[in-house]
């Protein structure tokens, strides 16, 4: 009898938890899901005697390497910062590893160890990252073993809010981490582009951004991603000369977020106390050299940036109407993040969206073609997000690869192998998640 | 007989060095002189009987802690980030400490145990600031004393060149720690102006300066300091309404500055490899979305915050002349900082210059006053630099007085009481160091 331990049991994690029970169910595996909130544990477990739920706190290292120890494999579906001591656990005990996350430092320093010890610390397998990486390589050999050249490879990502759904002037609501959503873009984008690597500063990175038009959902705003060199030599393609990886918005949204974040709304840095003193309006107007008006000083920072659309979405947020802060202290960015969490809140009946877009460009037998792969998810309701679904199923799934000893693998790795990722798209595919292609001479 | 340690004898403790021997000779002091590099150290004392020189790693706590337990006081001219460790052995040993830094969390968090052991942790005690501090709290008391209400107060200071030794488009060369001034004004600053609190986000920090007139030497530009409320309640100032604590530079400095900081050059948060790929021309070109020629893309980008006097300074600095990269590799800041060191060194002989100006509006008897109270210092040459004078000289007769029992405190302090000010603005006046002020009907 095999034994898991899913390591947080928030938004994200449904999907995932549901998965490994009913496979369990038939599989025979005991899993143990625990949460530093009990009650969300329980309420996943609820029916299974297959499973059990427990309180932990991540910092205790007694109960985490107990736990470890005594299990499997462990999924973590903690923030990104906290899997390093699980990590470390994992290695310790010889222990499998997967999580939905960026690889760190911490997970690169373990990478040696895992391998001595024959486990596997699979890293980056959920939506983006994890589903990316699995449906663009997957393109990447096809192409390749057909003999083709790939010159360029975009590949952009969005959590958006379903048409339906979509209620404010922003097109956005949340579905998952409101803090990441505040402090995105906080860092100089690197890519290539057309042989060259090209930066773009944080005070820019909204500004510059590509429109992407997906087939009957319209256009969206593309911003670069922190780093898209480093995917270079995973992904194994020779001679590429333009590669970036990107986040998709609702058309807009960039151009309203620029002008919050040139206001200086977004700086996590350093705190405000007695918050309570200003307003939205009155702390917006403490970031301007004016006694103007909020909306009159504004615009001027921005002047060509500024138009109705941006001015509607500000003002939906309550910037021009002394909307009350009700924090008694923040950062900027943490003041900003409870508002938003009020305005852009998904209701319980609101469907999200994923959508997924790469964007090829190749050579074959003396042609070029450009090709789109998209993929779209619509969530059920504010528990059954896409988001969830997306990113919890390639961990839930791997974490089954991994058990029944289908991924010969020691030590580090993301889910661009093809072992990996066939049966994982495979797989996903039977839960309706798949991509439409299209080819296009160019 | 009294024991004084000086850790760090670089280009800021010259003066320091220098005063403190001499009045040893007076007061039968002995003076140990330590550094990381013992030849540092060793020229310092050269000819003084009463001083020793020694090789000295901070981090050896062992050496670092009998360092401290044989000396009475401790002066740490160490980079602000490493009076830590310092500090707690001076507190552990019960011995006095000053340093020319701005009070760190760790000292504030020493403050209680200081007080206890009856021994003073001096800081800001150098020029800003130090001599900032006391040349304006003595104004204040006198104004007060007077009877004067004060409405405002803004305080500003440079570490400049000399106008004879100013052979350069930008008006400046170092005079003290150059990545300092790459990483200048990186944060939010705050303020209070007109009875309200004003923030400015660091991409607006030069673009938002003021214009500040000094007699004799003409205009300069001013930008605001990170945190100036936090000294309100040090002030005692009562019913201030606008206070702004602020860095001046050459006239038509921050413009430029401006350009290479938008651009994306200032990041220090992520590491180029292999820099040498690149030249300053197209690593200034890997931040613009453009394949025009760099001059015309960096133009177009700063819309109308460019003019010839900008594209004169960026000239000089090699951008458009294919100036090659000499290190390996470095974030964006190192390798605009390597650049720097070469184009703004002071050489031999050149004179620095330091400027501060403090401007006070208050009322007294129906009547509102603007007050003008200014210093100008000019060095001698690349050694003795107005900056070493000016940052030591105010760390080395503190530290005399606390040594002779005229400071009576015990635990944190910086040099905004009376009993410390006063016998230290009298003393620096004795070598040159005064202000000039000005004071007209508003």
């Amino acid at each position: 009898m095999k034994k898991i331990l899913i390591i947080g049991a928030g938004k994200s994690s449904v999907y995932l938890i549901e998965y490994l029970l009913k496979e369990g169910l038939q599989q025979n595996w005991q899993i143990t899901v625990v949460d530093a909130n009990q009650a969300n544990a329980e309420v996943r477990v609820l029916g299974y005697n297959n499973a059990s739920a427990l309180k932990f706190d991540v910092s205790d290292t007694a109960e985490l390497n107990r736990l470890v120890e005594e299990h499997d494999i462990v999924v973590s579906m903690l923030p990104a910062h906290m899997h390093g001591d699980v990590a470390k656990a994992c290695v310790s005990f010889g222990r499998h590893m997967v999580t939905a996350s960026y690889v760190s430092d911490v997970m690169k320093s373990l990478d040696i160890e895992a391998k001595s010890k024959g486990i596997i610390l699979l890293n980056e397998c959920g939506l983006d990252p994890g589903i990316d990486h699995a449906s663009a390589m997957k393109i990447i050999d096809e192409l390749h073993a057909k003999g083709a050249k790939i010159n360029s490879f975009k590949s952009y990502c969005g959590g958006l809010v379903a048409p339906e759904s979509n209620t404010n002037p922003w097109g956005y609501k949340f579905s998952w981490n409101p803090r990441n959503v505040v402090l995105a873009g906080q860092n100089t984008a690197v890519f290539l582009e057309h042989g060259q690597i090209k930066h773009i500063p944080e005070d820019r990175i909204f500004a510059q951004i590509e429109t992407i038009a997906i087939d009957g959902l319209g256009q969206f705003d593309g911003y670069a991603n922190r780093d898209s060199l480093s995917y270079i030599p995973q992904y194994e393609v020779q001679g590429l000369k333009t590669m970036l990886r990107g986040t998709l918005r609702q058309s807009g949204f960039c151009k309203a977020w620029q002008a919050i974040r040139k206001l200086g709304l977004t700086d996590d840095r350093f705190t405000i106390n007695n918050a309570k003193q200003f307003t939205y309006t009155t702390l917006a107007l403490s970031f301007l050299n004016s006694k103007q008006d909020l909306k009159q000083a504004w615009k001027k920072l921005m002047g060509e940036d500024w138009d109705l659309e941006v001015e509607t979405k500000l003002a939906y947020l309550g910037f021009f109407s002394d909307e009350p802060i009700v924090l008694e202290k923040g950062t900027p960015a943490q003041l900003l993040q409870n508002l938003l969490e009020r305005k852009w809140q998904l209701m319980p009946e609101d469907k999200d969206m994923i959508v997924m877009q790469h964007i090829f460009e190749f050579e074959l037998e003396g042609q070029s073609y450009r090709l789109f792969s998209s993929l779209e998810q619509q969530g059920q309701d504010q528990t059954y997000t896409a988001m969830a679904k997306t990113v919890g199923l390639p961990a839930a799934i791997a974490t089954k690869l991994i058990l029944m000893g289908q991924i010969k693998h020691n030590g580090l790795m993301i889910p661009t192998t093809k072992q990996l990722y066939k049966p994982l798209l495979t797989e996903l595919e039977s839960f309706g998640i798949a991509f439409n292609e299209k080819q296009i001479l160019i």
